[in-house]
């Protein structure tokens, strides 16, 4: 293989830049030749295809978002945008894709093996809801900044004695909520893969109260259960009579300079993807589990590991969820005391 | 003057714990006993005063919000809450008091020191909006969490191409939008001691997309001229037609570490208020103005520089009025073409 | 088992306050009362022992150093030293303990294990170089601290077209300098682990320069290599001609606000701890490997899992040392073209 | 005038990228074509200039050191020199020049506008040692990094009550030193401005231990008084007997993302600098005083307010050199017992 490219595509998550880096410098160390594509399906499909060297992902590696920018395309679920995308890797001579981003970037990578163009995928996400991997690209610079704001609230919920709901991004996995309640110390956690009971809920906040242990309380909820303010709501309904105050983090958890340990993750994957390539595979999707380097099909059978499968009717199925760490959910009721 | 006590009072702010420090330490060096009052004037009225030393204050100069809690409480500006205060003050040996925190503290401050027991304020507020200052405690460090979460929301908004409204705190000040609005780049800031025509605002954004100069705009918008969804309402219905997000960073920016900055003049100033307290001077106001200590009469005539004067109604008016840095909002226009 | 003690031994780590935290308050709700020990080993002998409530640690979570404070004291090898700290339990009511540290502590917490009082050991410092565990409690802080640093030279690195030599701490392990170096795009990593070549090191600067593609050069050295002056004055023997500096970032990686992911692998490992004393274990130290809870006996035969192993000749041997990831500097030769 | 340009000189600091930026952004919505010079007068005599337009320096406004790189140049000293440098200005049809940095940077700009070149100063040093401002460009940012470094050393100086030594730069001024120092509560601060007495230094130590109140000491030292080694050795020599340890903060002090206000004043100085050139003004140097823009002749009696005079001799001399504010080396005094 002598010319690939990469794109980010989907949500961006800070870590995109080191890998697209690192994807970029590993491919040059290999003697290939490396373009970028802008906005991921989208660019590609217009032809938004430049070449880059070393030099010109000098300066990346440190900051947030991608700088190929992103863009969801849902065109490229059928076979007529595949078809003009590929055109398009023709036209500019490329031989296999690097495809950062979720699980709609895969399929587009599978699509592109499928059709002679071996792609490879990388988890890119703040929320840590990508299977086939324990964390994802992102993810611990957004643990990072919801527990620094977080610990902001904090001092100013001391000051008042005041009960706060904050509201962290997570639409199908409580990940961030879970690592940053803890990390932040709050007095309760809410995650979608967990029920609650909202007068449970109300309970605990009155008995942190009374039992003078407390003089403010600090929920974290994560969105994929409900907005914060409807979440308030809820609580007030059950007779919580506390100084109650929301406040939504959102969309500063998507920036941010990446933490080391994504830039980290991120270039050891993105490295990983050139190697992949270069022996001509294509289909798969890159991930961290055990602290190790590991490859699964994108799509196949369960047996053979891959993330997804297609049932008889057609209809794709995910073969092992990403789970919730409900043992983390346990861990901060008993440190919330 | 043998015992003093300190409070902290409205809305907390990061430096009030360092201002507080200054003033037990700077108290003790001159051989007075220091109290501290929890939770403003509703504890002084309760009696929740308790003695402070040097090493009861050796950890807090870094961290945010304020140990002694803060509260608001109306009820002093009635003589009945005024003598219940001065009562636990008597109660105490205390003879003299310093307040941390806004207009509504000061005249809490003049109160007593009209009572005998004269009292200094020290401006603490995050939004900078307190007169006889150029600056508040708290300012410097909520500039800096509103430009840091700018500077994130400004990476994904690149990534995606995106317009953004957030919105910054500052009821009556644009102080905060506009430092945080310059210092990130803001492509529009809107404050509300300046009019805007939401009409220009849409047709800068367009204008921005259309020439290419541009992939994404960023706009900064003070709480005090509206909240942000209702901004973006009037934008979409003025025609625009850009992918447009809102933000709030809400709470965020009342907590954290104070800067450098806020503690150095957190500490300067409560420094300085013992010395006000040790020359029996009471009723006045501390502030930091063309870089210099400067104390102004709380209540009196403007002539004699006071901040606040009775009209002959008994009205109280604001003799001058705190006032927006109008050039920097043209200095933004001129850098964010 | 009704009452235990936590101390903290050895060098401090960002963290270690968010396992005291989560000893005190798991152990209050496995209806435990718990004792802290000041000074490490020296404060268990002299019985600074006190106790500790959930409020007590209410506010330790983010700050970092240990506010146990730590000691060295090789006296605690010796019987004499174990019988006096015994005699301190014994009075004070404990029964177990948890002991957060690096080696030396473990040897005490099994010393204490084998007189009958089960001592269990976390692995508590910014190195990483403890056995048992893929990661110990600080070290995600100090890479944080050591990679901020390390952007910050590079800024200054760039301006000036510089080459730099930063040193990192690190006596036996390079983990530090490894995440950091890849983090921040170190040009060069030099780890005790694999042996480098001064020549190479040089010649690598000079071609750097020569190929234009890089106007400045950053070398990540650790401290187990030998000195960062040392290591210049080497590469300036070996005919290095560039514009050389070198900064040795020192004690500041060892304090800071401990990382959300040391908190929370500090706050999951505390809590097991407990778990562990409850059921009468002693002897153990708790790691995380491959993302899940172990736990080691600390001394015993390599095939039971043990950490360390008595000889015929009494002597102390480790049974699987901590390993370098030799894999991440490879990547970054790659990376760094 | 129609073209102008701007460049970078002497020692890098946080926020040059900010003026910069300002410079160009500024000049163009005047109707004026802006060029940056690489490494400053260096680059000017080898005509290493080139165009900037808006977009170009539309990612810079947060990024440390600075992208037009920094040089010094003692040959812009001598006639030749500047001729050489002319040469280049002309053939690129520059008219006037904006230069940031320190008193060398300040006498080129008199030299260039002595030829017919306009040329204007702006204060960029993290030292905060520039004559005619209260601020530098870089300082808060410096200050900010330093206070950062030593609230973590305080953390492993507690941790395990030792006596720290921090060397801070700052060769002329103690300024960073006492700010930083302030913030951090360091209980000695020694700067070059004010004599020390090392025996009181040492019994400052001694006392702090016996008195029970401290279990560590913190000593800021600004460099322009002597190496913290050094320092150290003179304390042991004046029969200090605690755990001594020295950390150099070195060069990470000048790199880093700018602080807020360092973006906003050096975008306000940028944009004044603009609008004296487009006057036709030079020879002048901006800067900050009172809260206000100023500018000040840079050679010329010191009745007009010259920041600089030549003697009968031809010596230059400095009429108003930057004071160390001694009031602050005192509030320190009474803040640390």
């Amino acid at each position: 293989m002598k010319r690939i490219a990469v794109l980010t595509s989907g949500g961006d998550a800070p870590g995109m830049n080191a890998a697209v880096r690192a994807v970029v410098r590993k491919a040059i160390s290999e003697g290939m030749e490396v373009c970028g594509i802008n906005r991921g399906y989208a660019g590609m499909v217009e032809g938004d295809i430049f070449p880059l060297d070393a030099k010109g992902v000098s300066n990346i590696l440190s900051r947030g978002g991608t700088f190929l920018q992103s863009a969801r395309y849902p065109e490229f679920a059928k076979l007529e945008g595949q078809l003009k995308g590929i055109e398009q890797l023709k036209k500019h001579g490329i031989e296999g894709v690097v495809v950062i981003g979720g699980d709609g970037s895969y399929h587009g990578a599978m699509r592109l093996t499928e059709h002679g163009f071996p792609a490879v995928g990388l988890p890119g996400t703040i929320d840590n809801d990508i299977v086939g991997t324990d964390y994802t690209i992102g993810f611990d610079t957004a643990v990072n900044t919801a527990t620094d704001a977080l610990d902001k609230i904090r001092d100013t919920s001391f000051s008042h004695g005041r009960t706060f709901v904050v509201e962290v991004m997570g639409r199908n996995a409580g990940d961030i909520a879970l690592w940053s309640g803890i990390a932040a110390g709050a007095d309760q956690i809410i995650i979608p893969e967990e029920p609650y009971d909202i007068k449970e809920v109300v309970a605990n906040v009155k008995n942190g109260y009374l039992s003078k242990s407390k003089n403010h309380h600090l929920i974290v909820l994560a969105e994929g259960v409900m907005h914060g303010e409807e979440f308030a709501a809820q609580m007030k309904e059950a007779g919580d009579n506390s100084d109650l105050r929301v406040t939504n983090l959102g969309h500063i958890l998507r920036g941010g300079a990446p933490t080391p340990r994504d830039r980290v993750i991120a270039s050891w994957m993105g490295a990983h993807a050139v190697e992949l390539l270069r022996e001509g595979k294509g289909g798969l999707a890159i991930g961290i589990q055990n602290e190790e380097l590991v490859e699964h099909p994108i799509l196949g059978s369960a047996e053979d590991g891959a993330l997804f499968s297609l049932t008889e009717q057609g209809e794709i199925v995910v073969n092992n969820p990403h789970k919730a760490r409900l043992d983390f959910a346990a861990l901060n009721r008993d440190l919330s005391n």
